[in-house]
């Protein structure tokens, strides 16, 4: 099943791959992010930490599953104001704030990252194939279709991969 | 509290045990898992990151704690329908796509999991004693129960530790 | 946006700081938790797992944002029985046992990993500004307010950082 996909990023230039079993490479100064979610507060934090890393020098890689990928369905972001079910009483105060402190979107947050580092977003082949969505089905932002295989060699030797 | 539970996994072969408060050992090839929920979008995203990375040659350590543990309990699994919250108005699509598409369920996976790979699944000792299980009381793939400093042991020099 | 905060925690002692993407610093031995959730289930989680690391010796950061931030809210902690909406059903059961277990609550378990350990309590500024809130609105648990920049200059050479 994971066969499918090319493994990709064997560490940094002059690292050997790492055989199986044994130690994995240094750490690179990556931050990945796994987001799962597609509520407007989870996708605001992890647009957030996202830029922070790129303003920073890190590299970013977002990897886009399950309702993290439907987020990014072309045009979807303009209609979400879906929050964690968990607050849903305080939905109506989180748009109120946002509103009154002109914050930022989640995606101009995005967009923001990737024009002033090096941020790439991927959306987990297993979720589009589940979804029957294509790479044609998300909005312009996202950069390819990949599999678990190739998240796991981009985010094993990260810093840091959060999953939100 | 913590000092009931043994401390074990000090590092590689050869790599000396960590002095409290200096650096860490290097980083193991090994995947962490925190399964903290129990609804089964959360439960096949781990399922099938467990098995990408098993398939990758890495080790893999899954933590059951709270509503991980409880989706374990004996049988739990088989009329397990629950879906997160945030996305309850797609739990009927997300059922519907599993039939169509033939998805293994998650139990499956770790199975797969297991036989391809060094798969270890323990649960979380502050939760059994809290909901009053016992090994005994869960699916046969979970393989001991742990503390959380046994845990620690095995995040802290991992590649990776996910908080699913 | 995150140029007002100024950066820190430059890795270890004698280790050179990382130019911009390059390979990052060796992990220190520290956890460190993004609190992103303010129900008891993650809140309890969160405490047990710091609790656990302060034993061990690992200095131990918690970033407070969104929600975890309105959890320290002064007082609220006395008042808050807000469990994963995921797992509403099993509220009534979880705050029962833990009553007949005598589980100490999550926010004693901090203050007592803090006596025994090197714990960091910080809050998200983003957060503080979006909901009004300054550091006197907080329990005093909290040490200070800090950036995103802050945070991850802390996260990135850290042993481990959970997302909860």
């Amino acid at each position: 099943m994971y066969g499918d996909f090319p493994l990709d990023g064997q560490g940094q230039p002059g690292v050997l791959p790492t055989p199986s079993g044994s130690a994995a490479p240094a750490t690179a100064n990556r931050l990945v992010i796994v987001l799962f979610s597609g509520t407007i507060d989870r996708l605001m934090s992890a647009s957030i930490i996202a830029t922070g890393a790129a303003a920073m020098g890190m590299d970013v890689e977002i990897f886009l599953t399950n309702w993290g990928a439907l987020a990014f369905r072309k045009d979807d972001y303009h209609a979400n104001r879906r929050v964690s079910a968990s607050f849903a009483d305080y939905q109506s105060y989180l748009l109120e704030q946002m509103a009154a402190k002109n914050v930022t979107s989640w995606m101009e947050n995005l967009e923001g990252a990737k024009e002033i580092g090096n941020v790439h977003i991927t959306a987990c082949s297993h979720t589009m194939t589940l979804f029957d969505l294509t790479l044609e089905d998300l909005e312009p932002i996202v950069d390819e279709v990949i599999g678990v295989a190739a998240f796991l060699e981009r985010a094993r030797d990260s810093a840091m991969t959060l999953y939100i």
